[in-house]
């Protein structure tokens, strides 16, 4: 079988299994290991506190194409999308280590305005950038990974995919659907006018991490959460097969920005639910701690729905009229799509 | 400028010094980091023990082909090469962090034997493999990242590339050459008997990182060294740059294992010179510790030549005559040449 037939989902899951069947508890690393493949990060127990540790890889062709990013975009853009991880495990990120695949034809002034971007970011969360490797290939990719650690706190401190329960009310940090508009901007090569157009671009281009909102939810008690990169659907659906969970949203509560919502239209829904890249943190919790969240946070944060009982792993979406909404598509999946 | 004008080693110090401008050490990753780029692994201060990390990729078409690795050993290999880097610190591999790249076309079969040949030399030195993430991409690539800790121990019992001193004696675990006489053997097409084909196969294609070696390493006061990956002379270089001192090395004393040196005659010296790849141990030491290291440990040990105080970041090579010999090339560098 190839894994365009299986997809990125199920080859996840057959590799995460076959690793699972090879654990050994008898060793120091199995035994200290609280999450391994599955959830946004994995988790350990260090001395005395939770390691967490990331990769991603951002991919020329796939996950971005020179057109419409600039090489410094590039460079934040792969270390954001790594560090989102750790926010959504509610931790610190401290070191990043980076992989990267250039060109013979790359210029020495490309590499340097990628590592420029990356620092910009790691400047501003702390993160100190200690190691990697440089090697040829045909397309351009970076592989950041990233530590980190929850600080001194114990297991029950850590943001997980699988705490989710019923009755939870299920909210969102920022707004949805940005990212996606700005890569249709781009891609579209859509005008708009500057305020708009920075709005956009910079939603897709440099996201911001959500680390500082990651550690309040942890403080104030929430326990699940995600952070969005396939789009809405698709990570609150990984989140309702982790906690073996239903869920319901509903479309007239999720937070579209206006620049999004009075450009896009009807499409801006679609954006939001499924869009992607937005890397805001979904999490779930009692309506009261959502509250506390509201109080002690510095960025919008929304209720758009409700974690259920019944239907494990479904995703209920309904309409302004009530009723059951179709969504087009949900959400990226590597092997059955591109992107680019 | 491209950046195969500038090669590898250029771009990585280049990128080394960009990030080391923008150290902040009143954030806590930088003020608790020890080696950030351009040693073996990067390694910081944990609760109370030194964390180290690496990176590693290997790529199709570049680092291997699929017409003479079966992907059963591309997993071994991938683990393999970046385990080796914790070896040569001296440090205990825990966890591994995997990130593919495979295309539409790959079978699913082809990524559980991945795994398997990964898992097979995870269980072997009780690493976990708790994390990862796939994308399509043209090629197949396979990088991993590999954590470990020196255990509870002080700064001083790690080994670094920039701790050797002149009248240092030079050696080396195992046996050089034997895997680029592999590569040799299977692209050529080279026919041996079995017992010298298996031993040059498993030399290419399964290496085994010297992960007790390096502790032994350690426990005896050893404090330089570095796996040899891009080849004897230029990973000796590397650790004459860092340390600031030359060294002298006599051919005639290079370990040469007789599956090679038998069937590949005058080249075996080249070999073993400049082939890459074996993942032994290079480590610098006074005679007496050298011999508490060979007395401790299991594989062969054999001293090659000597740390000298003058010609810093030289190689001297000395043939079997005493006269200078020359390299015809000097070892793996990306962007500079492709090797498949």
């Amino acid at each position: 079988m190839k894994v365009s037939q299986l997809g990125e989902f199920g080859l996840v899951d057959l590799l995460a299994k076959m690793v699972s069947d090879s654990r050994n508890n008898r060793s120091t690393s199995w035994h200290q290991l609280i999450l391994g493949i599955g959830d946004d990060c994995a988790a350990w127990h260090g001395d005395s506190s939770i390691q967490l540790a990331h990769v991603d890889s951002i991919i020329q062709g796939v996950h971005f194409t020179l057109d419409t990013t600039s090489w410094n975009e590039l460079g934040w853009k792969a270390l954001a999308v790594t560090m989102s991880d750790i926010a959504a495990m509610g931790g610190i990120p401290r070191y990043a280590l980076v992989s990267l695949t250039l060109n013979d034809d790359t210029k020495v002034e490309d590499v340097t305005a990628l590592y420029q971007g990356m620092i910009e970011l790691a400047q501003r969360f702390e993160v100190a950038i200690v190691g990697g490797d440089t090697s040829y290939a045909p397309v351009v990719s970076i592989t950041v990974m990233v530590l980190g650690s929850t600080g001194k706190q114990a297991k029950r401190y850590m943001l997980a995919r699988s705490s989710a329960r019923p009755g939870d009310k299920i909210a969102v940090t920022g707004y949805l659907g940005s990212s996606a508009a700005g890569l249709e901007m781009l891609t579209g090569k859509l005008s708009f006018n500057n305020e708009v157009a920075d709005y956009l671009g910079n939603a897709f281009l440099r996201p911001s991490p959500r680390i500082t909102e990651g550690q309040v939810l942890v403080k104030q008690g929430v326990k699940a959460a995600i952070d969005i990169s396939d789009g809405l659907v698709s990570d609150l659906k990984h989140v309702c097969e982790a906690s073996k969970v239903g869920a319901r949203i509903e479309i007239e509560r999720l937070p579209i920005h206006p620049a999004v919502r009075d450009n896009f239209g009807e499409k801006s829904v679609v954006l939001a639910l499924s869009g992607g890249e937005d890397y805001e943190l979904l999490f779930t919790a009692s309506a009261e701690v959502v509250n506390k969240v509201k109080r002690a946070i510095s960025c919008p944060v929304t209720v758009i729905g409700e974690i259920m009982a019944d239907r494990a792993g479904e995703i209920e979406i309904i309409d302004v009229n009530g009723r059951p909404f179709n969504l087009p598509e949900t959400g990226w999946e590597h092997f059955r799509a591109k992107r680019i």
